[in-house]
Order: structure tokens, then sequence, then C-alpha cells
């Protein structure tokens, strides 16, 4: 007996071999599209079912690639020639909101959005937001640690996982954490889990921390300014007038532009949208106000022609301008989304270096950053001949150009990925930021979880 | 040549083998002593040396114990018969602090308070604060994942590292982490690293997170309840108020009699402190003073007695009963100081078990509670036969009856070390906890780090 007619046999229904199922199973909303044919996929909902498909895939030696909602960023879940695809996107219960406890348990496929809806419901929130929130799982969020808008003020993912329920690659379950804030017993399995984008075991079960709905107004101040250099160091001024944003978001000129056409003059929210950089910045909690009318000052003081709105409506208008630039982008083709990270203070320096690259290549790379947290997003947008598919691979001089804006970013103290994770995409340049020795040790921790090596093989560490 | 000879040829007068120096490195702040007598101790000041000591123990297959300041409570950094006691303490240099990242670089010695003496100047702070700071090695609160007062709000001291130095079992050099915010390149080894109590490397520096000292007053809080119930539920009316306390601190009657007993009546701050128990809510940021007049309501209403201070002083005077409650305890002869974590909701059970155990045992066990955090320090006083040595061990009885007290909080989904850690004390429960498979794993992770196991060979996993 194969692995498939294994497969099939003891799991059923939930095991497709459909092409339609196979091909949507290769790609990711990175675009790239994995080589081959998976050998199935196969739609958990219980645990006991990534138990058994774990156990058959280490029976057979197949490779197993673990799938939430297909959103990443890096081709880090896509099906690969011959794998089990391991779809937990139906594992999708809230098993238990606790709010004395100020936790959740979940099941990995539970949408974050969703969670998030339910919680509302009971003035808590979970604080990891990537800007996929509406369309991706907790269990992806954790995989990749994610990131999102919010992460200066309130962390990244793994500040809000305290325990896993893990498949490990011989189908045995492993439980790390706890339900207390605090726990010292044991190496932090919890944390080395969080970013391991699946190649260590198969997250089926998180406990996370919630918290209380901020209470309080939600302030937001749109600006623009003449270039990014100064709504970089605009945006360094509020962090160093001891002013802290939930969200500080900048937008480079080049997309600014792409985002005024794509809103129309009726989505500028009265801001000169045609030139110059945009910068967002929303406070939050009990200070909000005086927060929000003291960044106001320090930015008109930067320069900026700011606005400052308090009702719901104005300021929702203001973040539209954020979230309209993916969109706008869409509309000029194929877009490569990077996603590098520096410290604040080189953020500016970073700007510079993308622009250069652009100038040089003559390939347009309009820019948003996470500014609070130094994170970049660098789009390469991709030029095609009329008639090419447009899915065909991200041409070699695009990967150069982005090869440049990796070094440029490690050379300022900075990092490959900021929040999307390593993946497919970016495994060629792992060994230039962590060297030698690290990335040794991190294969040999890989090994000790999964000795034969059939845990999302073709990413991360693979050659 | 032997190991001694060699570490004195190559390392001269940084090697000790007084007598005096190698009997204070077998003991930390737990009173515990390590059996025999260690080879020698070496006190680094320079991370070359850190590394040609740990090439040498590799060479010799001798242990080595790498020791900060010895503030531990765990006996998991004490000079084992036979073993190079690797001293990091003169590893104390602040290498850059950097106001516009919000990042500080400091070597392992480097003393939390003076670390934040440093960075008060620059209206900065670093947010770990165990009761020790005043004493303890950042390293020190690195390698334990050290929790204190501030973790409810601020987070564990996990969430305050991004990235470290670490001299691996070989010599070698490991870079871990990053300076940015966000990163997530490959295994967080930093945070695999946090809290492995010297058993997968030597920490020589860490890159930490800083952040802006608060702006506006600090309130303060003192309350006395009827019973140590009442003042759990009172504290967990707090957090159903939502309101997000800085400090938030339990003490129940039998450890509240003797701290009255040490400060004497001028010591009272006007509250009742001969009987019942004492809750001290400590808010700050901008928002301080409307949340505690918020929490000094919640506490009337759950028939707390409770008094608000606003000015340093009497806030200052609050504060004092609850660091009086060590050296009042400390009064009464050698004290074992437990540290169970458990959820929020299951305080007041905790303490309940706690009485339990007291009165079937006779043991006196007065108990303090980080109650933002549900993180308990059950003290264990030991009476001892006059002429009885100070430092003998712990009697039987006393281990019978913290194992009662270790069980009880892992049947109420708690954990054995909420910020000590396991060390040698607490090995022996550690499978309870986290399980043969679990323990297993982390085996294997230490060997990958650590194949000879020679780095803190007697703590953690030990048999």
């Amino acid at each position: 007996m194969n692995a498939l007619t294994r497969l099939q046999t003891e799991l059923g229904d939930i095991v497709s071999i459909d092409p339609l199922d196979l091909a949507a199973s290769r790609t990711d909303k990175s675009g790239w599209v994995a080589d081959g044919t998976p050998l199935a996929i196969v739609r958990a909902t219980e645990v006991d079912q990534v138990q058994a498909v774990l156990r058959i895939a280490t029976e057979f030696r197949v490779p197993v690639v673990t799938r939430g909602a297909g959103t990443g960023l890096s081709g880090g879940a896509c099906g690969t020639d011959g794998s089990i695809v391991l779809s937990v996107a139906g594992l999708n219960r809230i098993l238990e909101i606790n709010a004395d406890d100020e936790l959740a348990i979940v099941e990995a496929g539970v949408i974050n959005q969703h969670l998030n809806d339910v919680l509302a419901e009971k003035q808590l929130w979970f604080t990891p937001d990537p800007a996929s929130k509406a369309i991706s799982t907790v269990g992806g969020n954790i995989a990749t640690n994610a990131g999102g808008l919010l992460c200066a003020k309130y962390g990244v993912t793994r500040e809000a996982v305290l325990g896993l329920v893990v498949v490990l690659a011989d189908g045995s379950l492993l439980r790390t954490g706890h339900r207390t804030i605090k726990g010292v017993t044991g190496y932090d399995l919890t944390a080395l889990l969080t970013g391991s984008e699946g190649t260590l075991g198969v997250i089926v079960e998180a406990t996370v921390r919630v918290r209380a709905l901020t209470a309080g107004t939600v302030a937001t101040i749109g600006a623009v300014f003449e270039t990014v250099t100064a709504a970089a160091a605009a945006s360094a001024a509020v962090t160093a007038a001891r002013i802290r944003p939930a969200v500080m978001e900048l937008i480079d000129p080049i997309a600014l532009a792409h985002v005024a056409t794509y809103l129309g003059p009726e989505g500028s929210a009265g801001l000169p949208l045609g030139r110059g950089a945009f910068l967002l910045v929303q406070t939050d909690g009990p200070a909000a106000l005086a927060e929000a009318e003291h960044a106001l000052i320090v930015l008109r003081a930067a320069g900026g022609e700011a606005t400052l709105s308090t009702d719901a409506a104005s300021g929702e208008r203001l973040l539209a301008m954020r979230r309209a630039m993916h969109p706008a982008l869409k509309q000029l083709g194929q877009v490569l989304i990077e996603d590098v990270s520096v410290p604040r203070s080189r953020m500016a320096e970073m700007f510079a270096a993308i622009a250069d690259i652009s100038t040089r290549t003559g390939i347009p790379i309009p820019t948003v950053a996470h500014a609070g947290d130094g994170n970049l997003h660098p789009n390469f947008v991709i030029e095609r001949q009329p008639g090419a598919a447009a899915d065909a691979p991200v041409p070699d001089e695009i990967w150069a150009a982005a090869d440049e804006m990796f070094r440029a970013a490690l050379a300022l103290g900075g990092t490959l990925t900021g929040e999307h994770g390593v993946g497919v995409l970016k495994r060629r340049w792992l060994r230039d930021e962590i060297g030698d020795r690290s990335l040794n040790l991190q294969r040999q921790l890989k090994a000790v979880f999964d000795p034969l090596g059939i845990l999302n093989a073709g990413t991360m560490f693979a050659a």
C-alpha cells in the first residue's frame, strides 16, 4: 500500500486529489508557485486526523506542507511536488474565552478577525494584527510570528502566545507553555515554535493572551511632507517626544501618487496627496487625545501639513489611504512585496537606498513602512510584456534588485524579513543574515524535531 | 597538563582557587549549598576569556557553572564539585544606549539597577524588575527569564530581549536576534536562550529594549481586607474593571502580621495592619490618577479599607510594606522562598491550598503574590533547633509540604516556577509539569548546544 492509498483508507473524504485543489495549494499571496504536483491535500477538522497524516508521512517518508489560509507572502506554505498538503483551516473552533485570565484557547484554523469579532462581544481583543487579519488564521500568524501595524506599542505575535499544542513529525502530541502569564519551567518551546514556519511541527491549538479593549478615544493624524526623508524624520521626532502611537505608517511619494490616483479627489481627506510623502499617526488609550495633540505639534514643527481627526468617520478616511495602497499597486500589474526591517533611526537611509536602487535599475519600488518599528515594505512592480502570464515567475532582474535591497538592509543593522518569514523566497539570503554557525545550529534543532526532514522540507534551511 | 594548570597558564590572575572564593561560589540566595568543591573560579572581564574557559572545559571535559551576582533562588548557579565556576560579573560594561531605537547593548554582568540609573539620565528605563534588581545582573535576569512586580503590564524579561551574544560550549561565539523590533529570520534562538539557566551557552552580551520613562503621576493604593480570599477577589475585580495596574501585590494575613510587627506602628501608613490581608495597587502613565480613583472605588466595594496616595512619600510608605516582607520573615530564621504561578482566576484557591497545607503540617507558610499575574511566593519558614547550622539543608518535611504545594499549583493549571527557575531545587518536579515527551525533546535540544553535557550539568534536566 502506498502513502496515498493509506491516506484515503484511513481518512476518507477529507483527502482530495482533485487537480484544481492541488493546483490551488501550490501558491500563496506572494504569487510564487511551487513546481510539480502535490500527492494530495488533506483537510483536517480534528487533531487526530493531523496525527494520522503525520504518522503516515513518517512511515512513507513523504514530505508534509502545513497550510492555513494560504495568505503567506514568502512561499512558505505551498504544496511542493509529491508532498502531502495538510490544511488545518478546518480546525477552526474557539475552545475557550476566559476574561478573568485574559486568555483564549483556539484551534489553529480560526481566522484572526473572527476571533476578534467574538472577543469584542466581551470587550476583549487579540492584539496581533497583520494586514491579512481578515483572511489569515491564528495558527498561520503564530507559525510566521506575524507582525502588523500595532507592534511598536502592542508587540509581535510571539508576545501574545502562552502555549501551544503541536503535532510532531511522528504524529505524537506535544504541549508547550502554560495558562499563566509567568512560567519558566524548562526551555521556551512556545517561543521556539512561534515563527518556525511549519518546519518543526504542526500547530493545532494555541493558548493566547487577550486584553481589554482600550478605553477612550482613538485619534488619527494624517500628515503630508515634502520628502520621504522629512516624513521619516518626523516619525522619529514623534518617538523622541515620548509619544507612543498605536499606529504610525509612512507612504513614500511614489506609492502615494498611485494611492491619490486610485482614490480620486474625494478620497484625499483634504490633504494634498499628489506629491510628497504621507505619515499616518494613530493614538489610543486613555490619553489618546492628549498624545495626538502633542503629535500634531511635533509633525507640524517637522514641516508636515497635518490634520487631526477624533471622529471615527474621518479617522477611517485617513486609514483608508494606507489600506488603498495595495489595491492601487495591484492595478499596475504583478508586485513583489518585500519586507525588510531596520533600526528605526536608519529608516531614512533605507528609503534612500531603495530610491537609489530604483533609479539605477529603472524598477519602480513604491514603499510603505510601519514607521513605529522600522519595518519597510518595498513593492517591486513587475512590468510584464503584453500577453505574459499573470503568475509567471519573478524575473531575475527583479531578484537582483531585491538582492541589493536586502544587502542594504543588513548593512544598516537590519533584517531580511520583519514579519513575512523566510519561506522559499528568502532562503537564499538566510545565511547572509544569520551566518554559518547559527544556520548549522538551527538545522540541528530542526533535526531534533524532524529527524526525517519531512516538515516543510523545501523552505527556510533548505539548501 | 590538567585543566586547572591550563586555566592558570592561559588566564593567570583571574583564576582563583582560594578556598573562601570556592566556598562562596557553592551557594546562592536560596541558601542551597552544592556538595564538594569546585576546581576553580574564573572571573572573566573580557569575552575572549570566557571563550578560553569554554575551550579548556571542552578539551578536558570539565563542567562549567556560569554565575552572575549569585542572587538566584533555585540553586541554578552554584559551583558543584570539580566544576569551573565562570563568573561573568566582571563583564559589566554598558556598550551602547540608543534612545532613537529604544535599545541598549550591555555586557552580561551589568547590574539591573545600575543600567536603570544610567538610563534614567536619558529618561529611559529597562522594564524587567525582579525584586533583586539592586543586586542582580542583566545576564542573570535573562538566563532565568526573570519576572518581578511589573510583568502583568510590562511583560517578563523575554519581551525585553532583542538579541544576544553567547559563548557556546566549544568556545565559539554565537550572535542571535537583531537590533530591530521585528525580525523573523530563522528560529527565535534569543527566546530559546532566555530562561535556559546556563545550560545552553554563556550569555556575554545582550541587546535589550528600553522605553521612555512613563510620563504622569504614579498613584498608589494600600488596602486591607478581612481575609486573603477577599483580597484575591478584590484584585480580580480590579482586572475585571479593565484597570491595568503597573503593580498589584497581595500579602496574606500571616505574612502581614510579621510585617506589622517588623515595621511597628509608625510604618503602618494609617492602615490596620494587625489583621487581615494587604493589597497594594499602583498605577502609572498618563491616566494613572483616573485609574487609581477607579480602583479605589472597586477595592472599597470589595470590602477593603483603602487609602490612595499620589505623593511620592506616602506611596513609598505603602510600597515599603511589601519590601519589608522578606526582612521581616528573615528574622524568623531560615526561609524557603517558593514561586508557583497559577491562572489569576485560581489565585484564591491556591491561597486556600497553601493554608490547608500549613494547617495540616504545622509549617508556617506566609505568602505574598504578584496578584496581577497570579505568581505566588509561599515562604516556608524553617524552625531550627537551637544551635543548628544556619545553612543546614532544607529538612525533608519542608520539601514534603512544598511537594504538596507544587501539586496543588499544577492541579490548578499552574506552573512550578513563575520566575525563579528550575535550577537544582525544582528539577525533581520538572517531569510532572512538562511530561516525558517535552523533557526528552528538551534534553535533545540541550545536546545540540552542549554535546558533552558540560554546561550547568547538575541543573534543570539532570536526572
